[in-house]
């Protein structure tokens, strides 16, 4: 049994630094590099994709809405023209960072609102993935459990990966708890390893209301800003490698 | 006998609109497509391959500064490491454009400020060099002819085209005449017909004092701004063609 | 009786220039001019001062989102924070150009989707309002007649300019007609006219349906980008003054 | 006796925090605040305006060239034109916030490049100083102590304050040691704490051979950027104050 843990990287920018990249690529097995839009400048994702590479770890793109200032994480009502163009953009920008240093990329997570966005839009879902698909019908789709994105992925012919949340409570339909109501996030870290873990293992996450419902789990996103972030994600991968499920990326 | 016309295309952005380019199209063989950083967007980037591919013309990236507001014509003290990565960065964005359409990416030029900063500056030219190597080592260097970037491309084991320009005047050492000093610019076209025919035909540029001093001329710019513009480069097209020089991007 | 015409200028950047900002400023009483977030720069918004001093026309700035490649269209999830701040920041910013060139800046206009955005939502409105109250309470606020911004700038203690549309009709409620409905824009120029009049004189807009309803007109806004706008504007001035209203600005 | 202590503040930029602020300001007279071009977004300018304002601290302006990803530090040929239209902008933005929460704007001090460009180019310096005094003709000009922009400013009118190192060396000449000479900086925190003090209490500092040369003090720059530069500027502090010499800003 494999999973593969995944986290957003790359995300300095000039003069500012953000996360621990370096940590954090010790425990993960994918890598999403943050592409110049939201986050991540030409000299940060050479470095960054530099970084993964040491550690083995499978590269992958992270392309984002033009916010700087917002971090991509504004809705922004893009059309499905412009997503196609900014995603394809910022893929073929990091791709050739990936190519330079000899390896292939792997995988294309949208961040942020786009990544939101995408979710519940089938539209913008179809215009991402037809971008990722003419960069390279190779490239792995990730996306939200259940999300229209993961649809699009499929229905355009792309492998995907299906992206769970171990400290966020499910809904009985599959979805997120949205963050506006209460039980949304697993605030007991205990009970956020035994999600992954049931994730992982069995395919299953617990509702608000503690009901277990089927979720496909293809990856487990984990962050690395800050030192509580870094611990958590070392005790989850823990707990897989002690329950016997290994770390490893999407083939 | 066989001349290359390049002219510097893609350089809307958003809202606005710059250049004729539908129109310059129909007269050049090598379009360079800016990247999005001192003009183009990955609209524009998008439309304006599609229209190289209609013309059958081919398609080269033009990467310049990071400074939109001053069309990266503002020189500006960049590192090797810098310019490296926003060279690799630009040409991968743009090639992913291009093989999404189904072509290859044929060459890089430098834009602006960066175009002329490095064909004075060694250490400059080779970091550009390495930038376009490693995003594809069968890519073709265009830099002014003469200049450090060329030598720079041959020295990393690239195919450079010389660049020449039939408005300008050349000093004896086969460098431009520097804009500040009077006979610059051939107001004359008649005379700038006559220079661009010597450099196509025989390897040869006339000098502010009226000699004829040999120069490497692999391809010609000319611009897409404006009618005036528009008509010299139709003018220089036609009186190529009459005599028996064929237009076509270098192989 | 007098009616203020307002047009937005400043709308070009760096080697970008759009609109004709100096016919405009023939036959308008008052300019929005852009702030460098989603048009202009500061050389431009120097200029625009200049030319709007040159003309006697009054000046306003006119702020907008952070989305210069989406020209401030695109609707943006901002906080009420955000919105003050940028707000602020450009109003501050034009206000500098206006001073030193020895105007008092006469109002604000926000722009695009920041323009739409408020004129539903009462929060937003708020926070806009407040910026412009801490930037000089005595600034007038433009808005959508009708609007929550409206409402929220006269809540704040500010004085209000309520703008209408000559080529746009409205709805029984007052509102415009949506762009996705049938009869949104009237089409025909001595309609428009027609409308215009009404609007200036006696504060009547016709709906799609034909009915004549009351609307609060101060300000009309007129575009001048291409020759058919500019000859619109000319015409709609020259009515007004047929028609013996005077064009000036909001006292 | 009466020394200011400067630093640079508000560098933080949408979800990316840099410098320690609040720390910083129990220490300095006057805040240089970054104004939204190399460092500093709309929010972030308004937070730091509220925190400086608190603490009692004088609020400058410190504008940037346009160049976030290089944080404002690379050389960037601008003409004298987009200088002084540059620093009016940002000038003109940082201080719709002072006022807005009630202060008086009290300085300006260009930041990095636009600082070390303007300290040798007389005609840079006389634009910057024209913007400053067209934005507002009591503030005061910051700038390198014996440097063209001191004089510029000098000759327009304005008020300035000669800056001064702690940790670097000085030439014969007043200027500073360049930084690629051996002995440009004052490695020792107890020596540069002893030219702390001799610079404030003497008009003295101290060249790379020993000598002791006049030099004009009206204001020191501290760091706020990590522990050990906070810790030195608390020395600083303590030392001036120890020699009876109190930390205020300029009048």
């Amino acid at each position: 049994m494999v999973i593969d843990l995944n986290s957003d990287l790359g995300e300095s920018y000039g003069a500012y630094t953000l996360g621990h990249d370096e940590e954090i690529l010790q425990m993960v097995s994918s890598a999403n590099i943050a592409c110049g839009f939201h986050a991540g400048d030409p000299l940060v994702m050479q470095r960054t994709v530099a970084l993964a590479r040491q550690h083995g770890v499978a590269v992958g793109a992270h392309p984002g809405l033009q916010d700087l200032v917002g971090f991509g994480r504004r809705k922004m009502a893009v059309s499905p023209e412009e997503a196609y163009s900014m995603v394809l953009y910022q893929v073929g920008a990091l791709g050739a960072f990936v190519s330079a240093q000899g390896l292939k990329l792997h995988h294309v997570k949208p961040h942020g609102a786009l990544y939101n966005m995408a979710a519940k839009d089938r539209v913008l879902s179809e215009a991402i993935a037809a971008a990722v698909y003419d960069a390279d019908k190779n490239l792995i789709l990730y996306g939200l459990a259940g999300s229209e994105l993961i649809k699009a992925g499929k229905a355009k012919g792309l492998k995907t990966a299906s992206e769970v949340f171990a400290d966020r409570s499910y809904q009985e339909d599959g979805s997120l708890t949205p963050r506006s109501q209460p039980g949304a996030l697993l605030e007991d870290e205990e009970e956020a390893v035994a999600q992954a873990l049931a994730m992982a293992g069995e395919g299953q996450a617990r509702t608000a209301s503690g009901k277990l419902i089927p979720v496909k789990a293809d990856t487990i996103c984990v962050h690395g800003d800050g030192a509580k972030a870094l611990a958590f994600a070392k005790r989850i991968r823990a707990a897989l490698e002690t329950a016997g499920i290994k770390v490893g990326s999407c083939p």
